[in-house]
């Protein structure tokens, strides 16, 4: 017997995909390959993974001997015992595990099991249900209506001031984003600053909030202007005609070094080099879903995008000497082409 | 030369205890047995992590090669290259790894170099600095500050009203509580269960919030008595006067174990039994810190408590037919005793 195997809490964006059980402290999941699923919790969890996990089988670490394992072992050891006994139990050979498997009890399983990596769970997820995409455009559309409210209420000086009331916002409508990016100045051509101080020409917002409720994200940037900027202007009009371009591009079938490339080039035609660290320096899009970052990556790297996987496109362009802007919007990918989760004006100017 | 790494983000404590420096993507962090430590980002978050890691010397995955690397491997493969070049560079032989290392890269690895499972920063992490303390203590006082004014203010009849009016107001003082308990009725003698409908006699509240500043966890439990319910009642005496001697029993060199021991035996002897998943049925206590479970723990295993460690002391009793109650307090362990960092009045009746 092979199984694929998951100890790790809800944090881990495989564990609350086949589990949907919210959970602090790390728990057992079992894939078996004929497709029977387990999941080992502790024993005062049960019968609320009874009540919230859609996984049908359980059972505790203490029915499979914890207890008595834990008065002679440490409890890494005890969990070793528990992961054995029932690995055992259902006759396994062969074990599959991720590559963030906890390394201890991979080398400690290899003992007595054939260990092999692999993340059928990860493969799965790249590609979204309806219920999922359903999940992922509630949480764009909050993103919308912050940023919407935000506009028709912008009288902010402090890049800190705009980043509190977007999360606020986020909050109170059960979305919880953790580090937006509201980033002016020279500062911001650090794509991943979150900015500080006052704003200056222009704002780019970065806001990717997940929902406190179904764990899943969604991704949206846009950059304001608030005075005259041209050498910023230029730069995000590039930014503007390359994503364009790569949204009409992307479709399921192609190439997602195919839209990074393109992307690369429109720039550099423009006139945005990249190079010592200036100019393009990311990727031109990833997965969006459970974790933030996932896959695919829109990157140097082939990668056949796919119909039903949610992506970010957003190119970016930024200088030391005169700041970053982007423009991101969040897609699903379709047969013919690509759903926009994120349609909201894209050059905007508030002078 | 013998060298402990991390590959992770700043969702791990230990990367982020060490690093300061947050980080949705992993990153690589190196400590040589001669002290020195290397961080190694994203060359796009290389100067951000100038300005924010407390890790003096950097570099970037593209310094090490990455992008010569990606063109001809896939990303962990990269990732991995670039990881044997950095040990190799600094001439190590044995690599130290904690047990949730990656064990794609921890296999890999042990090809080339002896591999060791030990984790001295998650020793180091149980002793608190007294900045550290300081920090947990600040999200204590907002944790006393909110329970406080919903007590006085207290109109509400669902358990979700009082878990989001608990939620909102510590996010707007820059904490993020998640899975706030706030549970009533039968079905709160689920310890973990977060509580629904509507508010019967009591109800348990366990906030657990960390600032989003400085990530730092707090944890505080109290039962409020809206109506009377003797059986209640009387388990929450007997929960009152077992944590009241674990208090006074707490302090540098005591044996976790004794203390959890005796909390069992005090409940027993009011005749409150543990038994077939009902009574006394979780640990008494937990360490808190950059986790909200951290060591030590204060249960059935050996652990020597000392000075500076910050841990919870929190029996409970939970009977399927009554309910469950529960007593919460955060303490910082000191040389003769403990300081409480959630000094409140424990026996709570609104009517």
């Amino acid at each position: 017997m092979r199984c694929f195997i998951l100890y790790a809490s809800s944090k881990d964006a495989n564990f609350y995909y086949m589990t949907r059980f919210k959970t602090t402290d790390p728990c057992i999941y079992l894939l078996c390959e004929d497709k029977t699923e387990l999941l080992i919790v502790p024993k005062m969890e049960l019968r609320r993974a009874e009540r919230e996990s859609k996984v049908k089988e359980l059972a505790s670490f203490e029915d499979l001997g914890y207890k008595e394992f834990i008065k002679k072992l440490d409890p890494k050891e005890a969990v070793l015992q528990v992961l054995i006994r029932i690995l055992n139990e259902c006759k396994v050979k062969e074990v599959v595990v991720p590559e963030n498997f906890p390394a201890y009890y991979a080398f400690k399983l290899s003992e007595n099991f054939k260990i092999v990596f692999d993340n059928p769970v990860k493969k799965r997820r790249v590609i979204k249900s309806i219920s999922e995409i359903n999940e992922i455009e509630k949480v764009a559309r909050k993103i919308l209506e912050t940023f919407d409210w935000l506009l028709k209420n912008f009288k902010f000086n402090r890049c800190e001031e705009v980043r509190r009331t977007v999360e606020m916002k986020l909050y109170e409508m059960g979305c919880l984003a953790e580090g937006t990016i509201a980033s002016s100045g020279k500062i911001s051509s650090d794509p991943h600053e979150i900015g500080r101080g006052k704003i200056e020409d222009h704002l780019v917002l970065d806001i990717f909030p997940k929902s406190l409720e179904s764990l899943y994200y969604a991704d949206f940037t846009r950059t304001i202007f608030l005075n005259k900027n041209l050498e910023l202007e230029e730069m995000f009009d590039a930014v503007l005609d390359a994503q364009s371009e790569a949204l009409s591009m992307i479709k399921d079938g192609v190439n997602a070094r195919d839209v990074h490339e393109m992307v690369k080039c429109k720039l550099e035609e423009r006139g945005f080099k990249t190079d010592k660290g200036e100019g393009f320096i990311h990727s031109t899009g990833h997965g969006v879903g459970l974790e933030i970052h996932e896959e695919p990556r829109i990157s140097e790297q082939n990668y056949t995008l796919r119909s039903g996987m949610v992506v970010t496109v957003e190119p970016g362009l930024y200088y030391r000497e005169v700041g970053g802007v982007r423009v991101e919007d969040l897609i699903v990918i379709t047969k013919d082409g690509c759903k926009i989760l994120t349609d909201y004006e894209k050059k905007i100017k508030l002078f």
